[in-house]
This record gives C-alpha cells, sequence and structure tokens, in this order.
C-alpha cells in the first residue's frame, strides 16, 4: 500500500499537497537527451538505484539506452516486474536467498551480476544464475579485488563455472565523482582507467574476451568515455541532479545537465520575521551531503531539521514568508531522498502532466 | 506494494534476508512496561511518528496509553484506518486540504490539532474540525506562540469557533532530548516549566479551562511528569532506543530502556583484513545523528556509508569478517530509520515471532 497520491494529473503545480517529490519535466527531458547525445556511441546503461522509477527507466531505453543498473536485487526484481528486460546488478550478491531471486530473473531478462570473490561464483553457477563481471578496485576503496592479476583468476573461474558467462570488468570511482575541482576528477579517472586497463589487457592476455568495461558516474562520465577503456557508462544522477553535484566545479568541456529534481514544501508556522516552519524534515530529505538549498527566494536558507520541520531562516531583507507559501528546495543528495517518496509529479508549463510510482523505493534485499 | 516480507514467522533469527530492521520483543515490551508503570498515573500518549506501526501503538494502548500522537496527517490517517480512535496531531495543519482530511478523521476518531496562529482557526472552524491545542515555545525554537499572552489570545478564539474545543496547551522541547548532561536537561525542562506553567494560569485566570498541558520525549520525560505542569506525556523513542539517545549521560534517577532495534546487515565483500562491506548504507539508516554502531563484534567500526554499502573498519584484533557474515547495527537515529522499512520483524529466543507492517512508512503529507 503505497501513501496517497499527492496530486493529479492536470492539477496546478500549487494544488499539490506537501510535501512532494517533483520533476521539471522540461529539464528532465533536456538532461536524457543531452546524455543520449554525448555518449558518443558508447552504450549507456544509466544507473537506476537514482529513481527507482520504471517510467524513468523506458524514458532513457527509448532514448537508446542498452538496459539499467540496479544495485540491489530487489530493485531488479521490481524493474524486470515493470518490463525492463535488461539489468546489470553492479553489486556483489552472495546470500544464497538473493542468488535464487536473481536466477528466477534471469529466466524472465538478461541479468548481470558482479563478483569480487571466488566463493559466490559457486553458488551462482549450481544455481546458473546469469552473465558475471568481475569488479576491481580502481581508487574508491569499497568493494573490488585489488590487482589485475586477481582479476584474472575470477574471469577464469567464472568462464569455466557451468550456467554462467564471463562477460567484462566493472569499475566504478564514486568517491570521484564529487571531488570539486575538474583536475582531480580527471586524475582520479586517469588513475582508473590505468587499473582497469590493465586488468583488461590481462584477462585478454590469458585468452579470454573482454566484452564490457562498465561504469562512470555523473560527475565523471567523460572522463570514461574519452578514456578509450570503458565502453559502458552508468551515469545515474544526471536525470535529476542536486546540491552536491552544483558544489563540483565544471571542467571546460563537461556537459552541462540542470537540477530537475525538487521538493514542494508549505510554511507551516512563523514564529518570527527571521524564522518560518516548513513542513518537510529528515524523512523528506537525505541529510547525508548536506542541507536542501532554496530555490528562487532571494535570502531565504534551509537552516536546520528536525524530524518533520525544516527551520527556514530569512534574512533582514528577504520577502517575509506567511503561512501556507511553498518553498521550492533542492534536495542535497537525489538518490537517498528519491527513496524516501512513493510518488514522483511530473510537471510542466505550471500543470502536473504525469504522477509516477517509485517501484523500487525501499527495495533494500 | 509493499516491498517483499524479509522474514516469515518460525524463521530463526539468522535467516531474516538482510538488510532488516529486527525488534528484541524482550527489550520491547520491557521498555512498555516500564513506561507504563513510571508514568505515575499521569495520561501517557506515545508518540507515533517514532514506530509508524498500528501493532505498537495497540501494544502501548494496551498497557495503558490513552491514545497516540501523530505529527502529520497522513500518519493519522494510517493509524486511525488500522483502528486507533485517539489520535493527537501535535503539528500545526494550516493547508485546506489537510484539513479536510482531518475532518474526515474527526467523524471516526477523537482527534486533536495544534495551531499557533490564528489563521488556521478560521478554516478549522468553518471545516468543525476537532480538538485544539495551542502550541507555545518553550526553548525548542521552532514552531509555537512566544509567550503567554499571546497563547490566551489564541485559546480564547478557538473556545470561541463553532466547531471546535479549547483543550489545553503543547508544550515540547525537542533539544532537551539530546542534551548530554542530565544537569542541562533539568535545566531546560524547569525554564520550560515555567514558560508552560505561567501561560496555564494566564489562561486559566482568564476563565478558560486547560485541561491538558501535553509534551515530553524520552530524553526528558521525568522531569515533565515530575513538574506539577505537563498532565500528559509523549515520549516515542523509549520503545527502540538509539546511538544518539545512548550518548545521554542519565541522570541518578533515570529509568532504563534497553536498545530493542536493530538493523541487520550482512557482509557482501571483503577486500582486506581491515575493511569489509556490509549491504546496508544511505538507504537503510538515516544518518543525521550520526554513524550506527555496531553492536557485538568488538574491534569492528560502521566507518563510512554510501547510497547502498556500509564500510565496516576492523581493528588489527578484531575477529576477522567473511562473506556472508551477519552485523548487527544500532541506528543512529531511531525514528528516521524507521521510516525506511515497510516491514519490522520482531523476534525471541533466536526466532522470529512476529512480522508488523509499518503502515505509516512515508506518510509525509
Amino acid at each position: 500500500m503505497p501513501q496517497r497520491v499527492p496530486a493529479r494529473v492536470g492539477d496546478p503545480v500549487d494544488a499539490i499537497d506537501t510535501p512532494a517529490l517533483v520533476l521539471d519535466l522540461d529539464a528532465f527531458e533536456r538532461n536524457l537527451d543531452r546524455m543520449a547525445a554525448a555518449s558518443n556511441g558508447l552504450r549507456l546503461r544509466p544507473h537506476a538505484k537514482s529513481h527507482k522509477c520504471a517510467e524513468i527507466a523506458r524514458a532513457q531505453i527509448a532514448r537508446g539506452a542498452v538496459g539499467i543498473c540496479c544495485q540491489k536485487t530487489d530493485e531488479a526484481v521490481a524493474f524486470v516486474s515493470a518490463g525492463i528486460h535488461d539489468v546489470l546488478v553492479t553489486n556483489e550478491v552472495v546470500a544464497p536467498a538473493k542468488i535464487e531471486r536473481l536466477v528466477e530473473l534471469a529466466r524472465e531478462a538478461t541479468l548481470g551480476v558482479l563478483v569480487d570473490a571466488a566463493t559466490p561464483i559457486l553458488t551462482l553457477s549450481n544455481a546458473a544464475a546469469a552473465a558475471d563481471v568481475v569488479v576491481i578496485d580502481v581508487g574508491a576503496h569499497r568493494c573490488g579485488v585489488a590487482s589485475g592479476e586477481v582479476a584474472v583468476a575470477l574471469a577464469q573461474e567464472i568462464a569455466a563455472a557451468p550456467g554462467l558467462r564471463f562477460r567484462g570488468l566493472h569499475a566504478y570511482h564514486g568517491a570521484a565523482q564529487h571531488l570539486r575541482a575538474p583536475e582531480a576528477r580527471t586524475a582520479a579517472i586517469a588513475h582508473a582507467a590505468a587499473l582497469a586497463g590493465h586488468a583488461r589487457d590481462l584477462i585478454e592476455g590469458a585468452g579470454l574476451i573482454c566484452a564490457v568495461v562498465t561504469g562512470a558516474g555523473t560527475g565523471t562520465w567523460q572522463h570514461e568515455r574519452d578514456s578509450g577503456v570503458w565502453n559502458e557508462l552508468q551515469p545515474g544522477s544526471y536525470v535529476f541532479m542536486d546540491a552536491d553535484y552544483a558544489r563540483n566545479t565544471p571542467g571546460p568541456h563537461d556537459v552541462h545537465f540542470t537540477q530537475s529534481l525538487f521538493v514542494i514544501a508549505s510554511v507551516m508556522s512563523v514564529p518570527s520575521h527571521e524564522r518560518a516552519i516548513a513542513d518537510a524534515g529528515l524523512k523528506a530529505f537525505s541529510f547525508d551531503s548536506g542541507l536542501p538549498l532554496v530555490h528562487g527566494r532571494e535570502g531565504v536558507e534551509y537552516a536546520r531539521a528536525s524530524d518533520e520541520h525544516g527551520v527556514l531562516a530569512l534574512h533582514r531583507d528577504a520577502v517575509p514568508l506567511a503561512l501556507g507559501d511553498r518553498v521550492w528546495l533542492v534536495p542535497g543528495h537525489c538518490d537517498p531522498t528519491v527513496n524516501l517518496y512513493d510518488w514522483i509529479v511530473g510537471y510542466r508549463a505550471g500543470h502536473v502532466e504525469s504522477v509516477w510510482r517509485i517501484e523500487a523505493r525501499g527495495a533494500l534485499g
């Protein structure tokens, strides 16, 4: 049972019940078009962990994406159930119960999954799951094997395992997406490219075909695209953007994406001229990457949050806020903020044009 | 459509699919019993924003609670739909569409709502909504009127408005709950009690009956209880507790509540002896009050999070972690963490005893 729909198609934007997650459809479609045009013929497999919404996945595939990435088995279940037929789970899946669910999906869809250790290969093989991709640590220091030599050994195990196909390498440098200086992002991906290219060369030197080198995110994808190493790109946040990505200094040739995602909140208390309280707090935004930014109101800041409230601080020269006034906010971090909502309300020219279900909201398993 | 149930009644705890929100039922029931016993005959109206779960509300009411508090209109809708018949919405509701929903609820349940400005009184009265409580700022500096005199004026407007009843004062000091030193909490609530008591006296001096002074949270409720001012208590987090409450130094007479809420995560990658990756990150916990704490494993820390991963740092002398190992984590902040899950899995003596729906999860409106 999802929560109540906050708007109906045709409603004026000002009638949307708050707090609501809303999408500027013009900006959103422009972002999709720009990424499709700029991927330069490389395979685009956008990451659906950002939006968790089958309608958005379909819009990406309609513009040429080869499929989507998911991060969780149950996200993949939600998307395959909604008719998406090519999913790479960009994560290691080791629990036997989850592998069983993947096997079910692999009957209906083209399915890939990552491996960075030998043990799950046997489980996957016994279940005859899917295509496998070896994950290599290219600097993020999260998951992944530490060297090309280990990657070769795993690739050989996968290739030899009944029911599995070795497809290639997953090389994703998450931390590089948020390095503020363009030179720092360039350097991080140059280093990642050297590691991934070396691993690919070793694997092919061992007689295996490394069909795919997949990775990249919204902050760096142009570097992966131009590296000569990656042939599949996985950006996710570009469809929405957020306050944290806005803190990156763009490089001279960076493709520009527009903020399309907002939370609309309403003023529910005005205790003083300097302070107004909005109806969106810790359960309406993820605060891991900082506070939301107020959009389109000079001199108003989202100063602090409690569970269900946001305290808005007004500068002396700001236009005063009154009870019921609506405040548009840019989330600090789009992905975990979207995960708090059941619906995303698309608008254009002042009216609601779509109300899309966020099917994989809360898909943690 | 909620997400898949992570366990079935009767399953061993080790078979729960991860990440999962789990409840130690012995500790949970002990917490409920302790609060019921220690509220000393005052009305207990626990805050359901913490648990958002009708089964838990029923367990509180079965132990003598007079009803529950909600923070959002749609939470109240969820609880009244689930059969809870006395709800105080401890928040200002100003949007006409939300007031309409409250009016619907007031036909089925005893319903209260807060007011800290004159405008919504007219809207509420026109809709003939419910009982009203004036909210006063007692030091939290969020919502609320700034003085007893303003409270009197609002109370008189409510009492005169057709369809409304003036019930009393809401005085809640959220920030005081998390002051670390017991003396600081004592002082904050002593100050709040002086303000609330003064407002109550002014209201009664003006010839109105201030039947209820309601407020208090898990960090300070004993001070409100013993103040002689409050006669209704609203603690919420005591059913679960969290890492942030554990940072409070207890006072000498504080009732002790046990940690009953955990997230179980699984190790999905072991890149080195010092680092293991768990399957629970920014979408599995709220990080506003700090990182989750590892429970029951010496020398292992939850060091950082990304969207779907938690990086566990192992000290040199820690027992190594292997793929598939399960790690129990105490959330930094219970309320917004619970809001990320559709189900809470209760266990006792190593087995799953209950799987409760979190009906008001995501009820933002």
